[in-house]
């Protein structure tokens, strides 16, 4: 007989998995909270018009893409900045600003699978609309540093790699043409994913002189207020620094390491970029974000300034994984309630029922023999047992079992 | 400049809406715990060969499909009973039976949108494999009443319509040609949804005699256990009838309405079939489920009973609605700081850090005027306003107001 697989790339949740999931998104929830942001969720899908919108025709290539009846095209949504974007132009007039909202949901990129990269995935979005000043990506990045706290981790176990789009692409119009900025902030972002011989050649390849390569390294290697500080810069420089300093004042130094090379690829990002990484940079990034100031706008809303991150669940799991960090699945029934003779039942039922007001409660469905029933309630991880015979519906006094210390107590029903 | 919209059919949860959403849902969660059953998730998208299986190509019509690459056609789930069973399926071998599982998430059909039908929507679902029992019935029926008393709604609410597919199908099989049967049926779960002079003409077209047809009726009109014990009954309505006997003795008959024209269509039901409706029927049903003790062996397992059922998020939130029992979305902050002067900026933020530990706290980030900030704090809903400025920064003192009374307090911030 024919077994069905589930689609490649994506996961199944069972109970356990599930039971950690949802730990994880109740911590994402309650930062959340703590910093006045709110819960909101968008369709699975959108137009294809909006999602290419920002990134162009080319990310149809990894849109998951339907038609109905030969009418509009839509597409599984790719991350969740978008729509809430969207949400947010649609009743950008009526909401009180600053809008601050998040969104833990699922979302879909037609990619080849790899670790921490699944064709199906979940995230924890945060969005900040209507703010400019550094406060607000100050708060911003406090958050995904508060959400990691939370679980535990502390400075030995991530980064905050801090860098502004405008700093770095300033530095490097003083001496790379305009129409290349693009290509070389390109192959920066991928630089801690090469090693050094390969930097340099993809440089060279993009047409960067020898000593336009030195002038690169020397930028990157400014990791301090006081190294940049002495960088030459121009007007757009100066201001991506003087937004730079700013935000750095208002983090928690600690976990802050400032990182040049941090430009998030060509993504819609103006000012403030940074990202999340474990210490040992062993994992794919934990979480990024950054300033986009244009991309309300673009959606056809009012000029509205934004600053927001994105979590993901998969790479998490693998860094608490590490870290002994995973939220425990307490997913055992508090009681089981075996039943002794079918006669009882209807009674035993009663004293379930009962005992639910208060307690996760599982009991036999089978007509299984005691022994039977017992092996199931240690199976499923039961917490205590309760027999349930005739004689202990006529006396109404009952024993309970802790499965864990086996410790016996004998109680009155109504005690439970 | 164009505005994008969202699809047609979908809906997007701005925060009010979302809280309620996760507040309906934590009631799911709950109850379901409370009698033993364990969440799980699984894609969004399945095979379309998966999809199909149960229901045939026809279904397709309803599905959102997509190819990736022209390999294999993929198509979005349209409920979670079918992806639980393959999941179920998958490590059937390994786990300890029976199995008590539920979902909390969304799906999608192409249909025509209307009042508590769209194209995107919520469900629990909730699967009970491996009990053959009608205690397993019993137990599905009880949760389904379960989560609608936690929402205060009692027997003046909702209905719940029970029935037994053997039952009726040996009822009719006693004068309906056995190829005949699944139209008649088809047509009797119509009943409730035409007149009748419709429901007649229906009968008669499907090929009855008019003997036959007050035969139908006799057998819809008896609506207790001593009617429905008079009807003359063949081998298989008796099967039929006894499970029905025995699961009406373990649930709570004030909820019960026996009602022998509830076969939920052409489902892959097979024994225990029941709908949950709102009193007045006024809405589409609020939940429906039964026994399908075919469908694990169709995708593949090994031959196990199942039962379990679903209710839509849509129609119970217009039922909730007319019945003034939605859960409230509170969703203002705890406490809103303004600030006063950009120079108690850096000091008023520890404070706000330090209320956040406890709180959920909001803050000014537009660098707005007192006056400003005060009705931004009273727009989102805010429940104390703290306002610091360099005076209360220097005195360590401080004044909260609540916002609904009015009231004010003087407290040193270690107190909040």
């Amino acid at each position: 007989m024919k077994m069905f697989k589930k689609p490649k790339g994506t996961e199944d949740f069972y109970p356990s998995e599930q039971e950690v999931k949802n730990k994880v998104f109740e911590v994402f929830r309650k930062v959340c909270r703590k910093y006045g942001f709110l819960e909101v969720e968008t369709p699975a899908f959108e137009t294809v018009e909006l999602l290419t919108k920002k990134s162009g025709e080319e990310i149809k290539e990894q849109l998951f893409l339907f038609k109905r009846k030969d009418k509009e095209e839509f597409g599984l949504r790719f991350d969740l900045t978008v729509p809430i974007a969207r949400m947010f132009v649609e009743k950008q007039k009526e909401l009180p600003k600053p809008v601050k909202w998040f969104a833990i949901s699922r979302m879909w990129r037609y990619e080849r699978p790899q670790a921490g990269r699944l064709r199906e995935f979940y995230q924890l979005s945060v969005e900040f609309f209507g703010a400019k000043y550094a406060e607000a990506d100050a708060e911003i990045i406090n958050i995904s540093i508060d959400v990691l706290k939370q679980f535990g981790l502390n400075e030995n176990d991530f980064v905050v790699k801090l860098n502004n789009r405008k700093l770095l692409e300033g530095l490097l119009l003083q001496f790379v043409k305009e129409d290349k900025v693009d290509s070389i902030i390109r192959i920066i972002d991928k630089k801690s994913k090469v090693n050094a011989d390969e930097f340099n050649q993809m440089l060279a390849e993009a047409g960067l002189q020898l000593k336009d390569i030195s002038k690169i390294k020397k930028i990157l290697a400014a990791d301090t207020i006081e190294k940049i500080d002495k960088l030459e810069k121009n007007a757009i420089a100066n201001e991506g620094f003087e937004e730079l300093k700013q935000i750095y004042e208002m983090v928690d130094k600690r976990f802050i390491q400032l990182d040049l090379s941090t430009a998030r690829g060509l993504a819609y990002y103006t000012d403030a970029v940074f990202e999340v990484f474990d210490k040992n940079q062993e994992l794919r990034s934990i979480a990024g974000g950054g300033r986009y100031d244009n991309l309300v706008e673009l959606f056809g809303g009012q000029p509205t300034p934004a600053t927001g991150f994105a979590m993901g669940l998969s790479t998490l799991l693998l860094l608490l994984g590490k870290k002994k960090a995973v939220p425990k699945a307490d997913i055992g029934p508090d009681y089981f309630v075996a039943i002794v003779g079918e006669s009882a039942r209807q009674d035993a039922m009663k004293i379930v029922a009962e005992i639910r007001k208060k307690y996760n409660v599982e009991t036999d469905f089978l007509r299984r023999s005691l022994s039977k029933q017992i092996t199931y309630a240690n199976a499923i991880g039961a917490k205590n047992l309760i027999v349930i015979g005739e004689e202990e519906i006529k006396s109404g006094k009952i024993k309970v079992k802790d499965l864990k210390t086996g410790k016996e107590s004998s109680v009155s029903i109504s005690e439970i």
